[in-house]
């Protein structure tokens, strides 16, 4: 392999992903030595910056957004392979020079080349930079191989989705093309697929024999920032529901993969994907909650009168043998009072306890089972929690809840590696498991697009609270309550 | 209730068990007024000492012994309840004071009394002292109850065992006899069944589908101090492994009993007892180890040619439907490295891990699960540990083991309850769930009978060591380990 060279070309180089997530990850992967030996970065932008001035912004990304150890003497090593090409790519004409630039590389390296184009622009540039990579022979099949890496949001339903991808499908197969959810990078998110697969003792008790509920959520204390005019057309059905909630959900409950090899796992995500039972009108209006924070409408390019949601509440079937009856929770929302992501998969009652019919139940203590929980905990922190049942240590037979828990962001001095130090890897590898695939997001469209939106009413809720009070009311309504209170501090019984 | 006396009636009521455990569980019952209003303690010795001084001797005992928090107010209203009767109980002719004594004191509180009496004395004496009872009118129908608490040994096999009962049979009715194994009234034992009926997550894998194998361990650090007489005569297998360990085996594999009163729980673990696979002439050589401590033959009242186990580990089976090829492993033993006493519940390896026959087994990381194991901890930490593999925090798909544990004694100020405490408010309650009901004791004293000790060789140890290599030599074939040793710190691999 070492007469290969690997060069990732970005488009958008001068851009926010790449300052705060691409090079950061570049510099971790250099740091550990997982480059391959000949790897070039190149950084596509308009600005009419030279070498020295592209790589002093980038370091100062990485001192700036992130909490990465580096110094000016490692940054020289990792820089020295990040280079800066300016070039207007939504003009065809410009392509040329980087054909030139691309050939004249191949000449000095007598080799030939992998090359892979990071899209880190917005999606309405998709279909033009894909189309004069192919029109330029920049995209030649002499290259070892050429990938193509994007963002989402990849698309706005099922038909924009579709439309897209068939723009891009006439260029790039569906196994050289890398649609990214950052998500599916994150170690505890990649760390389900271990829990359940490695330890015999949760996958005999994953199904609805066993679990009660699972609950979901993703929430963010921070509103929608600058990003006024992409999210008021977007809101948190499309932007965090249809992407990350819902890969979230297929990893937690696809099927037992076949073996486990990128395409099992990813058949397997997308026949759960296919498995959800669509919403009717009927149904999506108790089902779904929609909430906006108050002061939305002040935001920044948002109208007065936008009623676009920045939170949502949901329930979701699944139509399979396995899940048949088990309610899913997916909660996501923004201006919320803590950031925080986890799962928690509930479990259901003991069949027969001790105490039931038992003439000690009338004595006042606690003789109640409470239901177990595994609680998988995504972010800030990340690790696994059980809740369990034990006897108190008092000389009565009361019982009462122990939390075990294995947290691993708690021991100190350990590191976890950022989603896209993990995807970039996989890219230069070719291993697209953590990466979603065209079935599974055109079923994920499919499921979203069942939902009508103008149904749902959008109830307002206060900024650095629980969001609106419908979302619990909607699952009190079925004896439940959401598990992730626990975590936030003050939970209040009552809403 | 209040109409009536509740009277405690020690024998061997000056003697180390009455000191150390029976006093100082009075004491914590009072202080938490869990002591019906009338309550009395008669102890019965020899010694001519008088009231002041029996208390005395009784409040040294407590803050000599136990960390228990005391102070001399307290006890001087505690004691109040403590009263002496100079009396030899060997002699028949004595029981007529104790018969008029209660009948002084019944005529005096005009009320009816319940009688429990409590043999704190060598097993010898038990058929003579409950004759005596009866013979003195003492025990009498017109008490509201009688009760008889017993200690361990009861019996050296199944025929002394049977003997004995007998003689105590002529007196009192089954229901009436609380055989004490103080084992039972630890609370991590209880939590045993609490842990086992009250997560719904355990019970479906409770079972030889998905447990691989179980290990008991009750090690100590100590020696046989001054009870060599009785030890030398009785050994590890009849002092620990018949009662204890027995015990915690029941306990821990007993089919899901009917209900949970005390005689369905009772049944169950008499049947489970009842099954355990019998030794051979042929089998118990190579599933059982003996071993003694050197310097054994050097403590008092042993003789220099005493071949008498200090230790045993063994291997037993099950004969039913759950159990059927899961082995047990026992392990019990005096002056070893650590006191600790706990279950290994190991399950077995998932069916498909995700890395088998995959191309990138061939990295030097580690990709092989190891099995789950739930840890009951029983002393000196009390609580319970999960052992579970996750994704090792790397760009790889590495794995490793973490330990979910939750602690009770790691806890501040938290304080587990003495067995004692919790087994005598039993017998004030006539709850005898975790006494020890003739037909488990009969059952485990047939399986005993079944080891032929003559064909066992025994082994030296190191003292403060692990015990006979021959024991890790027993397990290692089995391609097993013990999962003790990972909390005894120097775990050596080799042996």
């Amino acid at each position: 392999m070492s007469n290969l060279s690997y060069k990732m070309i970005i488009f958008g180089g001068t851009g926010d992903l790449t300052k705060r997530k691409l090079i950061p990850a570049i510099h971790e992967l250099g740091k550990g030595k997982y480059l391959p030996k000949e790897f070039k970065v190149i950084g596509i932008g308009r600005r009419g910056i030279n070498q020295e001035e592209y790589s002093n912004m980038l370091y100062k990304g990485i001192t700036e957004y992130t909490n990465i150890e580096t110094n000016p003497k490692l940054w020289n090593e990792i820089s020295k392979k990040i280079y800066y090409l300016k070039m207007d790519f939504t003009k065809p004409s410009e392509y040329k020079r980087l054909y030139e630039y691309l050939l004249e590389d191949n000449k000095k390296e007598k080799i030939s080349s992998n090359l892979m184009f990071y899209l880190a622009v917005s999606p309405e540039y998709f279909g033009g930079i894909v189309n004069n990579l192919k029109e330029n022979n920049i995209i030649d099949e002499d290259n070892q191989w050429n990938r193509m890496v994007i963002e989402k949001p990849f698309g706005k339903n099922f038909k924009s989705a579709k439309k897209l991808n068939n723009e891009i499908s006439k260029v790039f197969k569906e196994n050289q093309i890398f649609r990214i959810d950052h998500y599916l990078g994150k170690e505890m998110i990649q760390n389900i697929t271990m829990l359940r697969f490695e330890n015999s003792i949760f996958e005999p008790i994953w199904n609805n024999k066993h679990i009660e509920n699972i609950q979901i959520i993703v929430s963010e204390k921070q509103g929608i920032g600058l990003r006024g005019e992409y999210y008021d057309n977007t809101g948190a059905l499309k932007d965090m529901i249809q992407s990350h909630l819902l890969q979230i959900l297929a990893v937690t409950t696809m099927e037992y993969p076949k073996n486990f090899h990128m395409n099992s796992i990813r058949n397997a995500k997308a026949k759960l994907l296919e498995d959800l039972v669509f919403y009717t009108d009927d149904n999506n209006k108790e089902n779904i909650i929609f909430g906006q924070y108050e002061g939305y409408n002040d935001e920044e390019r948002i109208s007065q009168h936008s009623n676009r949601e920045t939170f949502v509440a949901m329930k979701v079937f699944i139509k399979n043998k396995r899940w048949q009856g088990v309610p899913i929770y997916l909660m996501t929302g923004k201006k919320l009072k803590e950031k925080l992501a986890q799962v928690n998969i509930e479990f259901k009652r003991p069949q027969n306890t001790m105490y039931d019919n038992s003439e000690i139940n009338s004595l006042e203590i606690n003789k109640t089972p409470k239901n177990n929980v595994l609680e998988i905990m995504i972010q800030p922190k990340e690790g696994i929690g059980l809740r369990i049942n034990i006897k108190k240590p008092t000389v009565m037979d009361e019982m009462e809840v122990a939390e075990m828990e294995y947290c691993r962001t708690c021991l100190s001095g350990l590191n976890t590696p950022d989603a896209y130090v993990k995807l970039l890897l996989d890219v230069i590898e070719g291993d697209s498991t953590r990466f979603t695939r065209w079935d599974e997001l055109s079923n994920s469209w499919k499921f979203i697009d069942s939902i009508n939106e103008d149904l749902i009413k959008v109830h307002k809720y206060k900024p650095r609270g629980l969001g609106p009070e419908k979302a619990y009311e909607m699952i009190s309504e079925d004896n439940r309550k959401w598990w992730f209170l626990n975590k936030w501090g003050e939970h209040n019984e009552n809403i």
